[in-house]
């Protein structure tokens, strides 16, 4: 049993930015060296989610447009009243969604659908440099 | 420390199916001879979902009114001009619930509430085959 | 590799309570003894949830804001209507959001954000004495 900690580099185009790190995820699995286990992707960070989706440029705009009905940008938010950050709306969608994903593999090959991708949502309102963690454990 | 990785295999009745799949996650815990540690449950799919809630004939209904606010049924989606799938409402709501659910036990008991039953929800519009994957790590 | 389970006891003051569990996380961390892996944070129960948010006092009341734009507290439920217990929005509240939570540390260290902290939401009608599960693997 072994534990590995890797991580992603990403440089976010700005809000709604959805990016495929399926084969980079992939890939620190199979660099680990580790057969059979689980990844954990983390994103460290208030403003930005995990989740896997059918990636193709239909949701890439459908998936948004369904955070602006929960979460619309237009509407009041205390945390920008207080702070004036202008990305309230931002936080509470990446709440919702969550920070974290955990996918098993077998083989050293990770056991996701024909047509689901690992997913980074930007949801903050500008570019931003991201940091995420691919932490590989098992056997 | 092991790695014991097991699938279920559900055919569900298509669109809102919830499916309690708790024994079974149980089943596979007890058959793994592991004691401690933790189950992944996972779909591969991005049409489905995985949660926990009371299994119960009510909220089996109001989750699924839930999601309809969410992401109604009866608006357009880019994914289903696109494809001409019809259930781009499945992908973003599936999306959105997230394909992965991490359960600790001990003794070889998940360490579940009461009333807190494990379920696969079924998004597509579709009957659809399923097979889950429930992988134990521990000792 | 080894696996520690440890419990936090919390009194919620009700509804919409979000509590900070950042500290008492690391701290069983910390105390495990155990430098690199996961700690898998789990609510059993099927009225609370679990993710990371920047707690300042405005998202506090945005988050809640949120919840009640998709599951709001003045329709009718199902659940409600067979049980009389008028939690039915806690309940599809709570499995949206999800019960279990997995964040990576190493060094002892959670890999989290500057600004985002672990957070149990009481989303039960009253106030609640919660048993949450903080299960340690790693090595």
């Amino acid at each position: 049993m072994a534990v590995i900690t890797k991580y992603l580099n990403l440089n976010t185009s700005g809000e709604e930015d959805i990016i495929d790190i399926t084969n980079d995820v992939s890939k620190c699995v199979s660099d680990s060296g580790i057969k059979n286990g689980i990844v954990t992707v983390f994103v460290p960070g208030s403003t930005g989610a995990l989740t896997t989706i059918e990636y193709e440029s239909g949701l890439l705009q459908d998936f948004p447009h369904m955070l602006n009905r929960i979460a619309p940008k237009d509407i009041p938010y205390e945390h920008d009243k207080k702070w004036g950050d202008k990305n309230g709306h931002s936080h509470v969608r990446a709440s919702l969604i969550g920070p974290s994903l955990t996918i098993p593999f077998i083989n050293g090959q990770l056991l996701l659908g024909t047509w689901q991708q690992i997913v980074f949502i930007e949801l903050d309102i500008r570019p931003r440099f991201r940091k995420i963690v691919v932490q590989i454990i098992g056997e």
